[in-house]
């Protein structure tokens, strides 16, 4: 099948690529396995997007959503992104292969694995990357965020509703996170140059191991958050992409293309230094103006 | 009085600013004589902002607003913008004079008027500034659109799904427009050397009359797009900016800083080319999160 415009992910910069594109009455598909991204998985509820006083991420995917309800949607996970002639082919793990003239990658970031000794093992046994997902299990627990950036502030802030004892670790010295989140941290435990060295337990989750100071530290808890930011997904493009130190793809801020013509990345798995929803949102819309050029 | 941070212009781009910049707990002002720029005389329903299936650009405007509601808003209109070592002198038309480290343009532009019969009158009735707006209004209607530039053609062009007979009408002997959208134009009428006189109709627009070789013509239309160019709104940065032949503010795309440090300007007032209301809230997100550094 061959569309104008394939749009690899449905997030807020997917969805909203998706929006604009209908509007340009092109023959567009969305490939993507799930829908919201991150959105769909924040622990608060979000009270920065121009138009929202508080919505929850959840919600504000839905009416996204519901504005691209006829557009052709195929739930499947890409694998490769050729490009031939004028035309990209891309590849789905599930073995189909469609082609259009111009791709919008918008397929975000996975939360990032630190690979300490429990982590994997732990995973649903008091290990979590989504406090909105997994929160209510740790109700009256004593549990610890890993990570002192926003995202791991907001994790602590949601978690007063459920847990207990709330800490903190950061690996630097200072938190990273915004005053407006240090200022609602109030009763959790922050500790700074904490080193997360192990995740411990029987069945569950009861300890962690980190050292500080060259020192070796115990935490009793119950949960363990891991907020230690995110890794783009982009493995099916090859070198169709230039990367950046984090694994970002290197993008032209004026329109988002990437160094092939025709090939747009937006959102969080751009070199952006702004990860916000309203911002992948508007290099969404721009992708598709800029890109609508091409066909 | 000194503040952090001052927000000139109160459309989607200064509000999204001023969203973010509480977010960050900077002391900051609004100077702005109205609220919603462009958005807020929309005549028609806003259908591709995500979040809202549809949405008068009025109500949108009251609930961003209504997320600004705590900040500090100073409603008189700057006539003047200097840096003194590192502050800025903001000076209102009423006299008053503020500072700040970092100043966020966000005039916004107006669509250039023509000042014909018929022209205000029917704004949002059959006479519109914006196909990608209105475009789907005018479905198997005759249409004509006034300016054979680039942003004609491509009005003209877009306008092809939709309306039935399509003129153009461009003041000058010959379109400016680039081949590439002249090829494109196929089927649509250009007629040079025409000078739009008056817009005449009932309810809605159903005529234009205009001049072209000493001789006065009709055309029935009943929608008329008029692309005579945007007026950005300047004049108070002195050679604190650059700006470009369309006199749009030179900025950087990676943080929208323009050649003066702690100078910024976002949404229509720049040289960006995707003039949409999600992309000026995203520029605006942008822009205070790189501010935020200066301060």
């Amino acid at each position: 099948m061959s569309y104008d415009l394939i749009i690899i992910g449905a997030g807020p910069a997917g969805i909203t690529s998706a929006i604009y594109s209908a509007r340009q009455k092109l023959k567009v598909l969305i490939i993507s396995k799930s829908f919201g991204g991150q959105m769909a998985q924040k622990a608060v509820e979000i009270e920065n997007y121009p138009g929202f006083e508080k919505v929850t991420g959840f919600d504000l995917i839905l009416k996204m959503e519901n504005q691209v309800k006829d557009i052709e949607i195929l739930r499947e996970k890409v694998v490769k992104v050729e490009k031939k002639d004028n035309f990209f082919i891309v590849s789905t793990e599930e073995g189909k292969k469609v082609e259009a003239r111009v791709v919008i990658v918008a397929t975000g970031a996975e939360p990032r694995r630190l690979n300490v000794s429990g982590e994997a093992g732990y995973l649903g046994k008091g290990v979590s990357y989504c406090s909105t997902c997994d929160g209510p299990l740790f109700k009256g627990k004593d549990i610890a965020v890993i990570g002192g950036g926003d995202a791991g502030f907001e994790t602590a802030i949601f978690m007063k509703k459920y847990a207990n004892k709330i800490y903190i670790l950061e690996y630097g010295d200072k938190v990273k996170a915004s005053l407006e989140n240090q200022e609602k941290a109030d009763g959790i435990e922050v500790i700074t140059g904490a080193e997360l060295k192990e995740i411990k337990g029987k069945d569950f989750v009861d300890k962690i191991i980190f050292e500080k100071d060259k020192n070796k530290n115990e935490l009793d808890v119950q949960g363990v958050f891991i907020q230690a930011g995110y890794i783009p997904e982009t493995s099916f493009l090859g070198d169709l992409v230039d990367l950046n130190e984090k694994k970002e793809i290197i993008v032209n801020f004026e329109n988002y293309e990437t160094k092939t013509s025709g090939l747009f990345a937006v959102g969080d798995v751009n070199c952006g230094k702004v990860k916000q929803i309203v911002v992948a949102c508007g290099q969404g819309a721009t992708a598709v103006i800029y890109g609508y050029k091409y066909i």
